[in-house]
């Protein structure tokens, strides 16, 4: 299996190739992958347009794997195990196993590392977006431990769907919110709408969202329609306030949602959701931003609320929203695929076709 | 008891008079107290400097109270009960015992309130603040359940220390931080002291604090060297990096504090507070900020920080903190008192003297 294979690699804004490049070499304790489904994510979108911002730049290496651009992209992925490598016991990993890969890179000897928080890795990076491979390629070579696999109910499309629902099953996890509480989801792309997912798992009965974009909302509502034992309202903050709507409609206790969760990142998103939520209430921060954000802390002070950020997804998550899946509690999760696409038209019809519109969620490469 | 008694009133800024005003009625369900010790706090001094802020204005009556300035200020005292009112059985009160007083004013009935948050209550005020009376006066009559025993061995000058200690406690618990946890104290002003009188009576062993005031320092110290057995470092923003030095002096399982206070509420001190605390960790707000802060969010977000504002103190927070020091466990708290002055001199020698030097940290009014 030496030679050469496809892949998708970034070189600079605006220039992302298909290109002949040599298999990875497969190292001890890694397991060597076909990646089958990728997605493309919000972040990879950010690289291709005014990149390099998390892949390293030439003349700066990364910090754990020494690479720069150009490196292969893609870290939402699941495909199969082609080979295991010298020390990695056949067991818990076949050949010919469905799985889907953990895409975050850590040191496991670093301060937060040893406290269990590998997701604050003080070295950490992406595998497809940092170097020693992405999952725009035909193969990958991966520690074992990152490696999970799939029940035979949970298809490698659904596989390449975990990353970004860890994410937010993560969240939701960390932000402590019960079942018997109400929810804001402010943003509903891709990650805001795996948070619905996380709490619909969850058994939450009330969520609201709030989303700028009709296309988005449409997505939104048509989620929230196959869950109709659930009272899930879509809001929208160019029409009403989305802040006193919220405060009306759960008002069960106290006034406004238990939780809310950031998941569009501006200025005006985390003002609804401060303004939105309870006294005494929490917002989660799910987002990245592009710049600070001004934050009227008496708002927080005078009513005792708390923002917290998370990051990524950290140990059991992946396996937590595999079993939810694969049990029926994170229900039609392929809902949020709404395209799919060859690696040769990745660029066009993937990369350039989420930056036209919002029409899309979660576009899956083939590689 | 009838007729009129002396009272410092706040009319404007600049503008704090020693007036003769009516003794106040004793309503049902009433207790009057006789102030003997009323501390001047950090809100009454801004009142004074740039008000009315809190207190209402003309034209502009508090929602729950109905008044406007004038009004008679301070809410920081303890004093001896001289009558209860119709309806108040004699039992846990008794006229002539020594008692504190718990200032926060509340409807009860409002959402917030009914959620056992009374801090946040929709209509909330202070008594010396919004109205009802005040501890800078001869006499005041409070409803019977914010009036507290203070227990043989404490005396009225330390009953008028337990409001601020009790917005501390109230932190410090609201923080969830426990004694094997090290913690980070920004601002060492009455508020920052008192949240180091009650970290150490909760049993911590590892506490920093940053001031940059050479006075407010020494205070530190001086409280420091009374408890050799924990370690204590004052730190100088002014002379060293707080936060390289925070991560170094904590680095138990993750580097930096496992809480941090912000008790400064400037932009300076809460980005100390955001950098030094460790992945995971948390920032309590007790500041009041007189303008938004700047928050990168994303240091929140790959370090999984947290951010809570707290207010004031809640149920059973002024019980404990007369509790914890009666007990000991809050040990010389009378080191937060830097002066005593009677009513006549408190704007000279009381409001001017805290507005022109940090030397001093609380002082006593005896009305
Ligand atoms: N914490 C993590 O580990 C992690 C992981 C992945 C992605 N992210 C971040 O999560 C965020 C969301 O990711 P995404 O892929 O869904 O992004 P996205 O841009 O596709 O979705 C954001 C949505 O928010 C909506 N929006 C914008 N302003 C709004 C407002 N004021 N009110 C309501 N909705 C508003 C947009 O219309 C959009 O649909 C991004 O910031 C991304 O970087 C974080
Ligand atoms: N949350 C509540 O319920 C509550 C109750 C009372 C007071 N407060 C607030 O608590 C805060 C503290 O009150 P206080 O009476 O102690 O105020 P203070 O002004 O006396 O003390 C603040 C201290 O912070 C120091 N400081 C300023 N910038 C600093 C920096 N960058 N690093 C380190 N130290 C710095 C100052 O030198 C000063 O000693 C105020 O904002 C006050 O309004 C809140
Ligand atoms: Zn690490
Ligand atoms: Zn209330």
């Amino acid at each position: 299996m030496a030679g050469s294979m496809k892949a998708l690699r970034f070189h600079s804004a605006k220039d992302l190739r298909v290109e002949s490049v040599p298999v990875p070499e497969l190292l001890p304790g890694q397991v060597k992958v076909k990646p089958e489904w990728c997605g493309i994510c919000g972040s990879d979108l950010h690289e291709y347009l005014t990149g390099p911002i998390l892949t390293p730049a030439v003349g700066k290496p990364h910090r754990l794997t020494g690479c720069t651009v150009p490196l292969i992209m893609g870290h939402e992925f699941a495909g199969e195990v082609v080979e295991l490598g010298p020390g990695v016991q056949p067991g818990r990993l076949k050949v010919g196993m469905k799985v889907c890969i953990e895409p975050t890179l850590f040191d496991d000897t670093c301060p937060p590392c040893l406290d269990r928080r590998r997701n604050c890795c003080e070295k950490g990076g992406f595998f497809g977006l940092s170097g020693w491979g992405g999952g725009f390629s035909e193969y990958a070579c991966l520690q074992e431990k990152v490696v999970h696999p799939l029940p035979d109910n949970v298809s490698t499309e659904i596989g390449a769907l975990v990353e970004p629902l860890a994410v937010a099953w993560h969240a939701v996890k960390a932000s402590d919110h019960s079942p018997d509480q109400s929810a804001l989801v402010v943003g509903a792309g891709p990650i805001g709408l795996a948070v619905l997912f996380c709490l619909l798992a969850k058994g939450c009965r009330q969520i609201l969202i709030s989303e700028v974009s009709p296309q988005r909302i449409k997505h939104a509502l048509d989620i929230a329609a196959s869950h109709p034992d659930v009272e899930i309202k879509v809001l929208d903050p160019t029409k009403e306030d989305v802040v006193a709507k919220a405060k009306e409609l759960c008002s069960q206790g106290n006034q406004g949602p238990n939780t809310a969760y950031d998941c569009a990142g501006v200025q005006k998103s985390i003002e609804t959701a401060i303004g939105a939520v309870r006294k005494g209430g929490l917002v989660c921060n799910v987002s990245v931003w592009e710049k600070p954000a001004t934050i009227d802390v008496n708002a927080l002070v005078f009513s005792e609320k708390k923002l917290m950020g998370v990051a990524c997804y950290c140990e059991g998550d992946f396996q937590e929203v595999i079993e939810a899946i694969s049990t029926g509690k994170i229900r039609n999760p392929e809902k949020l695929i709404t395209a799919r696409v060859a690696l040769e038209d990745a660029v066009t019809n993937g990369f350039e076709a989420l930056m036209k519109s919002r029409e899309h969620v979660k576009i899956l490469v083939h590689p």
